[in-house]
């Protein structure tokens, strides 16, 4: 601790700037860690303790007194108690009168009471200015003084004035606080750090089942099939092998669920003939996480990329194409150069090539700070117009890595087709159907629809009074 | 739409707190978007309407009355029309007096106006408060609920209260406000969704230019000259080999191309002996898309690489090997070891990873979220030190990779030169002008003049008055 | 100039607004920079000038005039000259009163004056506002308009409308403001811009050590030796095959280096049985530059993929093998494939893959505008879970790379072992270490001290006490 006040850093701000009083109710983990953070920074710091008189465990520099004393000194009071405990407030109500008290209270599950605790902290003392902060900040991170995380409190408040005053504390931290609103805005914000990728969890689960089956489809076919027909020991296919069938597929089968759900989308707005009412909630889900799903295909597609590119230097390859070299030598058959074979090997790499790039492009203004940067205009651009020609360029791809061989029965085992024919089903219906859909006839109801325009609105004028608004 | 009202999340926010009402004039698509979505987010919605009987398509849940009933219910109004029929807002101006109007207004043109729709409206409602905001939105991301876009709206006006009460409308609909200052920037703003990359306009051609060149060139010399002399097919050459000469060569370019105007920007300024004249304007659009021009350069050098990897994996090149060694076994030649071939491959390949190394790390740092933590003297390391490195080892690799062959006469067909060779001539005069301006007796004047020293200057002391000035 | 005169887009900004005058002190290279900005952006300059006759090198349009005159121009003042100038304002203190003065300046050194050039400013004209901005913005950034770099500005003050005038001023040049706070915060703000990767220094020195000292023992065993014995040149080896030894050596030993000292400092507080003692310094800082330690080891890790992925491709690798197959076949001697082979190969392949997948994940979400997007639950998971798995996927690698040849005798050169041994150090040592803080007893403890239990607490109900608190 002493190591802390000898800090020339801080010492400088704080002679330079008389030291604000700030009082902290609660003397838990989380009341003690921003307590010293605050005396770090140049507060003064008065916690407010049911036994004032165990005291011996405070940061040196704090004041401990009681509640209603400690309340006395300061008109910024931050609440590091549950949420079950307010009630004692309004015992020492009036004192509170015009203070800003700052909830920084979390939840142990997602909505666990009807109203946020800030807003039923407002309701306790409604006298007081109640502002939200701080709650997705760990006392372990303000603790060990290492925030590689987010930085980033989030604020929020119905006092305009009380709420800047809160988020000076927070920027004079070294955080950076953001303003969220009216106090409406504490429930999203009590939510958010119990939060575990919820939007990740569909693409998640989906991409485990697409591997999980093409696997056992894969080892079935490639490793089961010759062990029982010629008892050839294949298992090693199923470290890099399969796997680099398996990647290829879901990612592919991932891309196109990401356009689906706009496909599907389309022909709903179609077949009701207006846009004024709602998807189903799976179909809201689902194109809510599109882009989680299209950042789980990337994945898979650069694992793809990379499984591809070490081929070379398997043992195993090289071992085949000794061999072959020295059957032909030993054959003395002649090493003859097929052109369409150079041509089919070379676009099947060409368009792969080329699609995985657009992707990486697609992923790459999907970061948050990219896409921040582009407007609504550039982004459909990207998203849809890049996004369809990827979705084409990974299905060409596939096409005509099966080549001739495609469907050709002599590829079939225990009946079952080759894993790339299925990863084609999901990709082809989609751009079947969006190849209709951008037919001029349909995309032209389309386009009205998305316009506002309604097919079974009563009164005809309507349209014509909207003409002139936007 | 009932599914929205039984929203259990909404419900909660909306019984915490009693509703806001906004008022929406307008009831054409992006009034009805914003009024459902204004709904769903707590808020009570009148709409004013020429023809409030024409109810019937609106969204429940909001009343729709005459425009100066509906002026009459909130002290918000946002204006969901067009520019062409803000006229008739004077004939009820004297309900709008200390009113905040929003503006959401988009022109269908850049600069369609000498001023920007809400000067205009200022103009003509000098008593309310303008404020220009939304208009970034588009109804469809508003109704579908799917803001995978930018969630930026940019807010401006001159009265800060009213800009606060609309950035708090902006927060509570799940949208983040930017404070773009007063309405002097409604003009930057109506434009802003209507431009397509204007930075990425001049190297998108430029590339694309020089791609076609350099594709036509190698094909010339690849393709049709074996044709025309021994009749070989090598059409598969137009797929991989071609494309991975003319991406390199494109993208050596682009990256020279990125120094170049620095360099010519130096000359002008040592010519004219001051820095306070402005560039031409060609050489003022170049600079401002320099980094448009090395992402671009990045984009090709990335296509490169991923060309390169596959090398080994094609049909062609695996045929070729397989030749080689078979002709070596059959002739019983001697598989001899050059080290000085060894030498040079290695150090090409080398060069060129550390060099694309470097390009990726020089792209990475000016992704927006990177270069906004870097201060001015760390931004200037990277993007000069380094990038010069960068555009270093790129030329070395491409002289290394030309090695003994370069410039040799068997290797013209047609007169026509290695397209390499055409690909040093921008990189090695960058590199030559940058090395002259670095020299001791260059650099020092180039650094006057670059801290205010003007040559031609008529009072001498002038300078020295300055001295005492940042 | 007058072409700037002549800027439509100006102009019309111009025309929409009466413009507002600005002052600036100092008619220096930043002064007159910035003046040359803020007249194109539409306001009314006035500068203030120690000889006001010596006017011809200021911007057309800008008034020149002496400082006690042009302070009576305008209510906001910028002061472009050095800290050691200031004391002059105090003559002329009357004229300020109730003034915005804008501190703008730089010093030479890093905590040069005990205290801020802001706070010394305020501390010298008490009666005037004082607002710190604009020094983050280079002279030559606003001249040419060029500013690629960071665009954003901190401003920091204690009077919240005056800062807020000055907000609007920076958004009015293109330039994003930043509330940094108060005068407090100015300190940082001057030095901010001084600093050159200060939390990249102790990774950069580190990788140099590792890199220098892996080269020279790779060399020794693998250049040096076989000459020594039998005469074989080797260098050529220095190029590619050295580095892609040296390259993921750094890169693992690294990336245990980022999780070490979370492992001492978990010991640390079993230790002292608290948390609420500080670390000693070392340990801080090691702690609070893990982020760049993890991202040079995955620069490095980039490197040794791609100079892995291009083995196939190099002249060396290409003789190698054409040999192996040459004798074979001139041996007669059978080409048996060896599945433990395949399997160890494929292995070791898969694992480094994977690795480096998760590495650039977790690359990825250290991108600060993607870390921004994830609370703290889920920062802990990515960097924490995906972490350690990355860890022991690159370790596991590493190992299976050695696989049978493992310190097997036959492999040591002047009793030298395989530099991969020496990398599998560290990481295996934090494995271990982690492996028995993980256990159930001595993670149980742990838990209990970074929830804010005590060992040696004296008041045993203290802990009662804090219970009901956060």
């Amino acid at each position: 601790m002493e190591k802390t006040c000898t800090d020339t850093h801080l010492l400088a701000m704080n002679s330079s700037e008389k030291q604000e009083t700030v009082c902290i109710f609660g003397t838990g983990d989380f009341g003690k860690s921003l307590g010293i953070k605050m005396l770090q920074c140049g507060y003064s710091v008065v916690f407010g303790s049911r036994n004032p008189q165990m005291s011996s465990l405070l940061p040196r520099g704090a004041e401990v007194l009681s509640y209603s004393e400690a309340a006395w000194k300061s008109d910024i009071i931050i609440l590091a108690m549950h949420r079950e405990h307010y009630d004692f407030l309004t015992e020492i109500i009036e004192i509170h009168n015009g203070k800003i008290l700052v909830d920084v209270s979390n939840n142990l599950k997602i909505n666990q009471y009807p109203e946020s605790n800030a807003e039923y902290l407002a309701q306790l003392m409604p006298g007081s200015h109640v502002i939200k902060a701080f709650n997705t900040i760990s006392a372990w991170a303000l603790q060990s003084g290492t925030l590689d995380a987010s930085r980033q409190v989030f604020v929020c408040g119905n006092d305009s004035k009380a709420k800047h005053r809160v988020m000076d504390i927070v920027r004079a931290l070294g955080l950076t606080p953001l303003d969220q609103g009216s106090l409406m805005a504490a429930k999203e914000i009590e939510n958010y750090p119990l939060q575990l990728f919820p939007m990740w969890r569909l693409p998640f689960y989906l991409s485990a089942v697409l591997c999980v089956f093409f696997f056992v489809y894969c080892a079935v076919r490639e490793v089961i099939y010759p062990y029982v027909y010629s008892k050839t020991d294949n298992t090693f296919r199923l470290v890099i092998s399969i796997p680099n069938r398996v990647f290829p597929i879901t990612a592919l089968t991932l891309l196109a669920l990401v356009y689906l759900p706009g496909v599907i989308a389309a022909i709903l707005q179609l077949y009701r003939g207006t846009k004024y009412r709602r998807f189903p909630d799976w179909l809201d889900h689902w194109m809510l996480c599109r882009k989680q799903l299209g950042l789980v295909a990337l994945g898979f597609a650069f694992l793809h990329v990379i499984y591809t590119l070490v081929i070379p230097i398997r043992y195993y390859v090289r071992w085949r194409l000794r061999n072959i070299t020295i059957t032909q030598v030993l054959a003395n058959k002649d090493n003859t150069f097929s052109t369409s074979s150079a041509w089919l090997s070379d676009l099947y790499v060409a368009l792969g090539i080329l699609g995985f790039f657009l992707f990486v492009l697609l992923g790459i203004t999907s970061l948050p700070s990219v896409s921040n940067m582009v407007n609504w205009r550039e982004f459909r651009f990207i998203q849809s117009k890049l996004g369809y020609l990827t979705l084409i360029l990974c299905t060409a791809h596939t096409l005509v890595y099966g080549g001739k061989r495609f469907l050709s029965p002599s590829i079939l085992r225990w009946y079952l087709p080759s894993a790339y024919v299925l990863a084609l089903i999901v990709p082809c219906t989609v751009l079947v159907i969006k190849f209709i859909l951008i037919m001029p006839c349909v995309d032209k109801t389309l386009t009205h629809i998305r316009q506002g325009w309604e097919r079974n609105s009563k009164c005809s004028k309507s349209a014509l009074n909207g003409k002139s608004d936007l």
